[in-house]
């Protein structure tokens, strides 16, 4: 759950051109806010700030403001850390969350993310800047494929939400096998999977959905079995009793009691 | 279920050249009985034969014979007909489920096929194969892809097990999304997605799983909501509480109860 402030977690490839229903929600919960766009994750962020700001024009975000950085010595700089003063949000591109967690975490520049957080601000994230956003980061691991045991490759990430492990791009790229693989390791994590051009919007307890795919949440709380420590490397995973919820635009999610609730019918 | 004999659903691109674990199961369990390759589900099936004949060499089997049909109205044809004396097994290969249903579908080779069964024989399929195994079978639809209402084409099939979808080549093509839109439209159907190279072998109320990937068991019997019959086309599935078991080699599972029992540790 986040403390406080909102996270959109965004499954990456958000309607950039069209109704831009993801991107405005962002800039309507700015308020007219100042948004810090961090292209931390690529490593060669050219072309993304404009991309961004294109796709912000007439959204009514009053400045977007662009963070990158090249080394990790760079997140002490004051003329980085000012663009944080008076933001109202920051949306992290995507790329490698790697990238994001190895050059801005325990440095000055996470603390200014955290700041826009805890006075109720808006942390958005695409593609890597949504996996980032989990505690223990899913960071590499097979698509279309079912999991092998010892196939994945988990990193702590920023930890802006706990107990939760985010994929992104996730029926696009067949990523249901990776994410329960993820969350047999440990069961307190939930698993969510976000389609792309669709968004989990997190606020305190309650998580919801928007836009044009599907959040696939896997609880592994109940399982019966799974055979991850005990499997082979290379060995299919084994997995009883596990609880999935796929859940559609308008439809929310209570992160403490792990139980859904169907949009409400217009 | 399936009421005798035994039924091995495979997910398609079994080994045929290493190992061949599918196929050494299936001709051991042929017990040096004849087996029938029907190539049906193929428009064009030139070399199939031949590769499975390569494929099950040394492996047991007495006689491999072939049987295609171009059209319906072989299906009555006494010399198609007496390729079944005395056969111990049918195998199905890929291609169209559509056309195994349409073209042998309440004719005198289904009878044949269903007294092998009946008689305690084998009938295997891979990919196309397996498919048509099932009641209402799954002929199209979208891979990589949350379900959209609207978007699946169903068909009936043999029907050779009830009371079951059954869908192949399932981590490799993403399929989790269209094998859930699939039992939104009726929780009495256990979905059954197979991996390649992988197995559900189906005798009575048992399903047991081999091979190198995994079987997914989608269980909506305890599901709370579904939107497939209120959601308007290409809306995203939301499917809530439903139960799902990843099954390993060795696994199997009790189509009666429902329930998974983890592979026993040697």
């Amino acid at each position: 759950m986040a403390d406080h402030g909102v996270l959109i977690a965004i499954g990456g490839h958000e309607d950039k051109e069209g109704d831009r229903e993801i991107l405005k929600e962002v800039a309507r919960r700015l308020d007219g806010g100042v948004l810090v766009l961090a292209t931390v994750a690529s490593h060669e962020p050219e072309g993304y700030f404009e991309a961004y700001e294109d796709a912000f024009k007439d959204l009514g975000v009053t400045e977007l403001r662009e963070l990158y950085v090249h080394e990790r010595t760079e997140t002490s700089d004051p003329d980085k850390l000012a663009l944080f003063d008076g933001a109202a949000g920051v949306f992290f591109t995507g790329g490698d969350q790697l990238r994001i967690s190895s050059q801005i975490g325990d440095t000055p520049v996470e603390s200014r993310v955290r700041d826009v957080l805890s006075r109720g601000g808006v942390i958005a994230g695409t593609s890597a800047g949504a996996s980032m956003m989990s505690e223990t980061m899913l960071v590499r691991g097979s698509n279309q494929e079912s999991y092998r045991i010892g196939d994945l490759h988990m990193a702590p990430g920023l930890g802006l939400v706990r107990d939760m492990i985010i994929d992104q791009h996730f029926a696009e790229r067949g990523r249901i096998g990776r994410l329960l693989g993820a969350v047999a390791h440990n069961p307190r994590v939930l698993g969510v999977g976000i389609d792309e051009d669709t968004a989990a919007i997190i606020e305190g307890r309650r998580m919801t959905v928007m836009g044009a795919g599907a959040v696939y949440v896997v609880d592994g709380t109940d399982s019966s079995h799974s055979n991850i420590a005990e499997g082979s490397t290379q060995q299919a995973l084994s997995m009883h009793d596990v609880k999935l919820h796929v859940l559609s635009a308008g439809d929310s999610f209570d992160l403490r009691r792990r139980r859904p609730e169907a949009a409400r019918e217009d």
